[in-house]
């Protein structure tokens, strides 16, 4: 696979039939053309990169089209590859639980900053379904600048979110900062988040990628549009295809908000990926009066989503509540979208009727 | 007038029958207070800013909202202070030439990032008036980076967008980067470009503040919003209070696109003053294939308008053609920007009937 | 502890002879009082912290300081506290094995980005000892951006480590990038590196916190100075006193080098925090040739040390070669700062002798 | 020439006793080749630039080669040519009145943010350079971010220091925003500054290029290093090669200094350029306490100089106080310098005995 020194990489597309061994042939063949390879055993077909770069990489690639096994060779220009349209053209398409992020209608994720207590995020989850929420967000282990703050309730926030989910149908949407607490999450919740500040932990990228779980992906403050896709490569490279991407504020240099929204990193990865991309207003501007525009400028960007935090009593909130709305406005964001996404020629995707799990 | 250090600022708003006397006898009470004064004479009326701090600033307040030749006196709390919603709770509708930029509806400015010859701008005015836009743009003194690329047609290029718009009725904005090129942009346009390495020119600035004439501002790529504030706040403390505010992307860390948009700052900016605010993605993207998505996410943002580059020929252009969009392309958008609006509960202003001038 | 919502924060030192019962006494008296502690149970004595706000604290104060078990009670204006100079007015000297970093001089830790081979690292130890370093850096667990890019020689890389050590006595620091690696780290190396990508991976800070093992830690490439000294306080407020600050480039505009050097760091670390500070111009300049006079600018900037990057054959480093200097224009930076340390009224830390461990 | 387009674009140095007609022959040449030429008159010699690209370029090199009027040809790879070292190997020297900037010396300015009174300027003139300073900086024509804040003294402030000048020997560098400044800092200083903010104006850049005048021309906050080459590269197309680059600090994310010091910057244009390079860490910092160690740095980078805010009184400022230092502290850094510039094989300029002008 070419680094940033240039050169194309190769990705072989094993055909869905493809045995064990046929599988091995493949992966002689590389090595002995000089080469190394990176097998991604995913659900429906085994994939090989290619990795590194021979004068024999043309005769390589012929040698490998030929083989029945092999369903086809994607030539890659890239550092990055299986998040790559030129891996694969097609929009993808990430299910959790019935919701379909990136099937060209606008899902709105909503819930509070922080899981309180079991009467908060319940209340709050009744509020968001009824306004139009699929999902339900709510952080149980917290990120905090600061160890003297809130961490989180922890198990006791996710049994609460579970129960969220048990009376409101939502599927929940939550942040794992280590393995253990990836753990926690798959037990108790339905898409593991991780967080901006950790992007580039790759040991917890590779869990997430061993997991076969629905991501969310933030992108750090500071990673740059071609860091993201490689973090989500990680993940993808472990036979984890789904994943969605998450814009939430870079780092800038004014502070009227707390980060700085790129809404142009919006069509740049809809350009580069196949994956999702939804936009996280709340995270982004840090007050809550910018969140309903910017939400809207998310939609109209073309996001396939969003993720607002919304707080009952946002003022009393244990973290983050200046950045949070009210139900009441999160109701009203929600009636703004409807005709918006219409006038995109797209569609606010509805809450299901009560799953049954 | 407060600096960065704190304090509280006042303006005193004379009655629009003051006389020159009134005016000087309020100027001598600030004095006497041992603060200094500045006078905007504007069309209306004249306004006074107090600047500097004393101990005595509550009395002379109490004195000066008692003298009759005085409308109100506002008090400040931010550094600018005319630009300031505080100032003027309402929105400032700007007319060019019967464009109202700021009256709730969305204003589309559209042309060449340069001015080639005579029939590129003529053709191009046509196209764009065709699809929508209201106002021409095209450039006759370019800001080059380098002193070797193509720096603008100059006076020619003025006349020939007198001519386009004699042809199409649409009011032209053009930039000037000094004092003679302004009083040729005067002579031949409707309204005035500062452009964003100009944006904190403060002689041109004050020129400009005294030609009394229609400004679009453009913010500096590093400029803070309250940088942006208080160069527009340099132009109406000279007594012009015409100028449009636009965002067209600040240095960002990413080289997918040239600049980096900052959309918050339409909120921001809309609810920090009551001037107009208007996007350009052109130059902030770079590339004309985010141009749609950008302009759709800026209006949508609650900007009043945006600025467009489009070229009928973009890869023969002689300056920027990877961000010039073609006339086709322009139109598609119009097209996309009608529903847009009024699913904001807003509509796209429509061209004047042909004007005569 | 005061948040960023202002507030003093208050520290208490209990006496070294303090009795856990003692202790308990003192936490009791802070929760009557409506708020709660944080302990850091050090080596010599136990640190409370007490976090929250209420209208009492200054009586608690009061009631606290009478305490015989007390040794003082410290009032914090910062979110961070025991990194903070208000805390502990003199410098920190972090011992590592007989290198004492923060005790005036210039330390000097060098060797390359990644271990590649026994014989790679050994060579270079030598060298780097021989031109005056007195640590050894290399990396056996590498951060990636891409998962196809080499990845370290894992344990047989800090194996290789601590070969190159005994035969040296250079003591070693190395990255570790989650709890698992931090374990074998501790087995073979003297000092662990905590990555940019990982300044704000709370669990890894907590664990490194609770292995009272010497840190190294890294400023993430967007993180302000606050959320540095915030990162060590996770660290600190686990009772981990050891801990080593280092600016090595944050996220700039400008691609001549790979990150921006922030030297203003440095005094402003050195202000506002006890911790020795050392930078990294390997890492922050990304090109070989910019290393020499950015490690004299941050040695005359007030660093406590320099980490840098030496390879004996940069062209065939297996990671970051255009950053790694070779062994002879390592020894002629040496030869460099020598005079230029005791110019600024220091010196530069010589190796021990052979070190027997 | 080439742009951001690629290719390589060439110079024609005219040997020094080339005629009018002779010139007009190498131009003729270059237009019959299809490509236009863009002229330098300098005080030795004619330098023709090269501009746009042809398929006969490499023909017509040989040809103009071959001309006796023509020294050499130089072939430049970069947009900027004239600033470039490909143009130029060796430092440039600029002489300001017998002070010789980039003579591999480190050169000291130094005075107060503003001109305040004849008093003021004429003290400190005479402490710094009794301290050692060999130039004195105070602006006259303040640019201010505000329009109410104090504006500088103007044509008054130009003859205070003319007569500290006077009194002192140092000659004198000051800021002009415009033309009509320009022309009356020429009547009484000895060398212009033109600011961050208008480092792209570049009516005046090329007013000042015509000038034949000594000029410092500092950075923008958002400029890259090719844009401030570049913006050199105006000043030097017209025929003035006085030109001497500041770094001044950038745009950062932090606010514990006013602006990001970049000091990489220092060893990035040495390469790029063979202009001297100047740090000013007084601007960059904002902060008093933090100029001695950023000026040290500065030093240490390869800087060929230093502009350092000097004020009798800074908490008495009209502009910028909490930037400025004592004259105690300057006679003290001074003192540190000399050292520290021995050590780097280097020396601190010593002001001439008082020059008769």
């Amino acid at each position: 696979m070419p680094g940033a020194t240039g050169g194309y990489g190769m990705i072989v597309v094993m055909e869905s039939r493809a045995t064990r061994e046929q599988i091995n042939d493949i992966v002689k063949k590389i090595q002995d053309a000089g080469l190394s390879s990176h097998i991604s055993a995913g659900v429906e077909r085994t994939i090989i990169g290619v990795v590194g770069d021979s004068h024999t990489k043309e005769l390589l690639r012929q040698s490998l089209e030929a083989s029945p096994a092999v369903e086809k060779v994607v030539l890659i220009l890239q550092p990055f590859k299986l998040v790559s349209r030129d891996f694969r053209p097609h929009d993808s398409i990430i299910d959790v639980q019935g919701v379909r992020i990136g099937d060209g209608s606008v899902v709105v994720m909503a819930g509070p900053c922080s899981v309180e207590s079991r009467e908060q995020i319940v209340q709050t989850a009744h509020a968001v379904r009824t306004a139009g929420a699929v999902m339900l967000r709510g952080g149980a282990f917290k990120p905090r600048t600061s160890p003297y703050s809130f961490q989180g309730l922890e198990e006791e926030g996710l049994r609460y979110l579970a129960e969220a989910r048990a009376e409101t149908g939502l599927p929940v949407v939550t942040e794992a900062m280590d393995v253990s607490q990836l753990m926690l999450v798959i037990k108790y919740a339905d898409m593991v988040q991780i967080g901006a500040r950790n992007m580039q932990n790759y040991t917890l990228l590779r869990e997430v990628g061993r997991a076969k779980y629905p991501v969310l992906l933030k992108r750090g403050p500071s990673a740059t549009i071609q860091e993201l896709l490689l973090a989500a490569e990680y993940i993808m490279s472990e036979g984890n295809y789904s994943v969605v991407l998450c814009e939430r504020g870079i780092r800038g240099f004014d502070n009227y908000t707390r980060y700085l929204l790129d809404l142009s990193a919006v069509p740049v990865l809809k350009q580069l990926t196949h994956l999702p991309v939804i936009v996280d207003p709340s995270q982004a501007s840090g007050k809550s009066k910018f969140v309903p525009p910017l939400s809207k400028a998310g939609v109209a960007a073309g996001a396939d989503g969003l993720i607002v935090e919304v707080h009952p009593e946002p003022e009393k909130a244990l973290s983050d509540g200046p950045q949070q709305i009210t139900p009441d406005t999160f109701a009203q964001l929600m009636g703004e979208l409807t005709p918006l996404a219409a006038a995109l020629g797209r569609r606010v995707q509805a809450p299901a009727a009560l799953r049954s799990r």
